[in-house]
């Protein structure tokens, strides 16, 4: 007990230390959470091998409160993995330790920061210690309780409890100041406790302040059976007398004066390296699934959804990637996705109505070595635009696959239609992003996603489409398909998904009328083929894109980026869609084989008037 | 009862016609809310004008689970609204009566149909009648149990509760089955019980197809002091025994042979029209808000954050503009919302950490007449995004304001960085995107987002920067300003926000080497001074662009989409950020007066070097 006041008092002066130092942060964020976490790593509850961070039986710990990120360093100081020389290098430009969690700490789990995403991480990786890897880590989500506002965490809780992810524990740091002032709930512990426990979870009000009940906390949420919450009293700025629970004092450091006057308040520091226990030494029992057989192969000419083609490559490489996961938001029988969990349901995980979470889920699942393929509308992805935005500073392997593209899903209306995700997904600084116009390529693209590394996404189309490529095609990711070629090409369309076969009934009209048109198949969006795309520049007199998308970020600006604008048209949805039959929205949107047709005719009008 | 057996006939009469004459829809999930929406409209719970869809007394009632829309319809046939010969233009192109809810269609509240948004609209519009309008209509939500599990429902019911929404009347219908199976909870209705009561609401169970429950359950609704949500069990499909309570019959229309089978079981349909209660008349008891005075005007020179200048415009505009409603995020304190709290508390309101929940509220707020401006970091709006999609299918009139853009923050690192945000905004089909860069222009164009009718994005610095404008100066929405220009000009550099005193500081290095750069400040973002563009890109040799946010869909290819990209040059954030200083961060990705100098500089060579 002794020890662990010192060890307090110790983790308190690196957190004031390293804040004052680098002029900002949120020490009294920190403060707060001091005996939570010192007892937790320093109390023999958490098990990890701080020398293999990547050891499989390591317990993981997520700052779901990510600003209290100089505590998560000082806690590794005193485990001896950071010098105090390092710990002032907080906020520093080149230091991995970052106002904000990131990967380049080897021990930090998740980049985080953008509240309410810990605890679905978390729950990711619970998921693969309870359901894949077969391992009995815990993991701990350290929680602030201000960011238990956001839905997210909700989601999280709910479908943790579904899950019955007993390994799963959060510590609610409830210290009654949000960053403006009071909370919703202040520190009324009950109304945390009442609502968390109605979900299902296990919860144990404490002072987060107390060794003994917290040690006692941590030795029930070990012991329990269900998800558990340990809902912590605190004192924001604890420690501190001129910062306890003091309003306007979130994210503020501490001048040198407060500082000076803090460290007397401290007393003397006794400086103690402390190990955290390792982990007993366990393999993975992953069950080993029976492959099942799925060998159909696709004819051209035949008529396939490339949603469906996705559901049915998930099954086929899976053998090739048992590491594969897939999850969805409710609409598995409409995004495919249920073709993979009729045939491995072990590793099908439903996510419901929560598409936040389940890219949190896969998050998780990612840093504990999965390769998750992630699945709803593509509309609904921007649910999960925040949590997709985060999971690239986690620097993680995730597929995110958007169904039901654009108007030409028909009657469903504008609610359904995923009309900006290219954009979404292309301001991912460096994600792949890939459209297949059929089933063939779907295969072979999804098959490349699985083998890439990094954030990929696969856009879907919900009606069936003309298989147009031999099943031996391959499609290397950058790569592109001239699929119209000749020395007559007046003009080169560019196509992807349902355009790209609106350009080919284009392309025989057109035919017919002795005009020649090269047609490309933009399949991967990013990164594209400039290489081909300035090819058709030089060697045609204009580019027209075509894209059933809207039109800021989308297929047409990326082409425009990399050759220029100068000869380069666009058609894409300029109009707020409706409900239509797929053909009737397609032509009002000027996206059709009709409009291809007749921008091609007008440009060649007015090249030839303007001997252009 | 027996009106309201035949009534009930009727609309399943309805509901049935309408989608197997579109041969598409969700009849199932509209056949379970029958009696439910039955008994509110017809059974004199429900007060609505009719002939006023906008008369401020009318009760409010938002289908959440959108895609019930088909009873919708068939519920304003029976009240005269709508004609059968009008109800069979369900889902055809050009009818107001869309898959999904649209504003086309005057008797839809709000456009729905993503999953999860309809409580937030709702509680918006309710906090309007509670708290400014001060009138007594209520606002009725149906949901369904599959949405449950969406975060921003949990966003929705805790802020409803905090606010004491007891105007608020949620009606779930629990039909057990979602869209690919059963939902976490299935019939299990003391599950919702449970959960939704322990967030402070009162709720009522009962038999969703029993009329003397369902009444009953209304009286309780209406005369309770809390937010209520009645929970009822129902049967998807239920009055057709083929369909009832069947998985793999969502969103599935009927066949002819089908209807007809279920046409038999209905039996002798009889035609009914019935009014709907009138309300009171009654005029809106607006508080007069003293009129707070707030007049300080900026000066050349002085060093003004745009963050803390979007605060004082909100102040000095009010009086102009008394419908503003100003929400945050819990970060008031740093989008300087809390200066407009400060003078206005009545009209401002807190939203803590819940993003999405804030912006459907605004979308709820809008739809009332008030101009909600809405607040946080520009990060966390990405958290917002399917709520921001949606909020244009209801064609609403709010303001979004985005704080701490660009890597420009420095050391929260960049789970706090808005670097995406253009992009997101510019996909909004019909946005208008402002960007201003001292603390002038931000005030003039704070009162153009308020005049303009539409979704406006604001973009605001947190960093203090010098005011360049004089405070007479105009800054109209699609326009920009040229703030160095000769006819020496070699180049052009437009940056706006911070990069625009780059801009400024690489001029006046740029000047004392004898080179001579036209500035522009580019304001707007969208619209865009496309006039102005081309004449720089005529009069001098290249465009530089200069932006704080990553390349894809921001400035750079918003410029190239219209003058083109051949002489057109993009810097922006093209590395991973990092925590460190502002200024080591402007260079690190190469967006300072330093990288600016330099790019002037090399493609100054280059083009000497070539003779372009």
């Amino acid at each position: 007990m002794k020890e662990l006041a010192e060890l307090s008092k110790l983790l308190r002066y690196y957190i004031l230390l390293s804040t004052t130092n680098a002029g900002s942060g949120h020490p009294t964020s920190c403060l707060s959470s001091v005996e939570l976490m010192a007892s937790l790593l320093f109390g023999g509850f958490f098990h990890f091998d701080a020398d293999n961070p990547d050891n499989p039986n390591n317990d993981r710990l997520i700052f779901s409160k990510g600003h209290a990120a100089p505590l998560l360093y000082s806690l590794w100081t005193v485990a001896g993995k950071l010098t105090e020389q390092e710990l002032l290098t907080l906020r520093k430009f080149g230091s991995p330790l970052e106002g904000h969690p990131v990967r380049a700490f080897p021990y930090a789990e998740a980049a985080t920061g953008s509240l309410g995403q810990g605890l679905s991480i978390g729950a990711g990786i619970a998921i693969n210690g309870k359901y894949i890897d077969i391992l009995p880590y815990r993991v701990f989500v350290l929680l602030g309780d201000s960011e238990m506002a956001e839905g997210s965490v909700w989601e999280a809780i709910q479908l943790a409890s579904y899950y019955k992810l007993d390994n799963l524990i959060g510590i609610l740091d409830v210290n009654r100041l949000g960053q403006r002032g009071e909370t919703m709930y202040g520190w009324d512990l009950s109304a945390y406790e009442k609502r968390i426990s109605s979900f299902g979870w296990k919860t144990i009000c404490i002072d987060g302040h107390n060794f003994d009940e917290i040690f006692k906390a941590y030795d029930e949420a070990l012991k329990s059976k269900l998800p558990t919450m340990i809902i912590a009293k605190t004192v924001k700025g604890k420690g501190v007398s001129f910062l306890e629970d003091r309003e306007g004092r979130h994210g503020v450091a501490l001048s040198e004066a407060e500082f000076k006057e803090a460290l007397k308040e401290l007393g003397e520091i006794k400086r103690l390296t402390i190990s955290i226990k390792k982990p007993d030494s366990l393999k993975p029992k992953q069950q080993a699934l029976e492959i099942k057989e799925f060998t159909n192969r696709y004819n051209i000419g035949e008529m396939v959804a490339t949603r469906r083609a996705y559901g049915e490559a998930l099954v086929k490489i899976f053998p090739e990637f048992p590491d594969i996961v897939v999850l969805d938001a409710e609409v598995s029988n409409s995004t495919y996705a249920e073709i993979f969990k009729k045939h491995y349901p072990e590793r099908f995980f439903e996510c419901f109505v929560a598409e936040q979470n389940m890219v949190g889920m896969a998050v998780g699942l990612s840093l504990r070595g999965k390769i998750p393929f992630v699945s709803t509308f593509a509309a609904f992805l921007t649910r999960a635009f925040d949590h997709i935005r985060m999971a690239q500073y986690s620097e993680v392997n995730i597929k995110l696959v958007g169904s039901h593209a654009g108007v030409s899903i028909g009657q469903d209306g504008p609610s359904q239609m995923g009309l900006e995700d290219i954009a979404m997904m292309r301001s991912i600084l460096n994600s792949v992003i890939l459209y297949p116009s059929d089933a063939v390529s779907t295969e072979k693209l999804v098959r490349e996603a699985a083998k890439y590394k990094g954030i990929v996404y696969i856009r879907t189309t919900r009606s069936t489409t003309p298989v147009i490529y031999s099943y031996d095609e391959e499609f290397p990711i950058g790569g592109s398909k001239v699929i119209r070629k000749s020395d007559k090409d007046l003009f080169t369309v560019i196509g992807a998904g349902i355009t790209l076969h609106e350009a080919l009934k284009a392309y025989e009209e057109l035919k017919n009328r002795g005009i020649f048109i090269r047609v490309i198949d933009l399949y991967s969006l990013k990164p594209l083929d400039v290489e081909t795309l300035k090819e058709a520049l030089s060697e045609t007199e204009a580019i027209i894109t075509v894209e059933d998308h809207y039109p800021a970020g989308g297929i047409a600006e990326a082409v425009k980026s990399e050759v220029g604008a100068e000869r380069v048209y666009s058609l894409a949805c300029r109009k707020t869609p409706k409900s239509g039959a797929p053909e009737e929205l397609l032509d009002y949107e000027e996206i059709s084989a009709k409009a291809i047709v007749d921008c091609v005719n007008k440009l060649n009008k007015l090249f030839r008037k303007y001997k252009i």
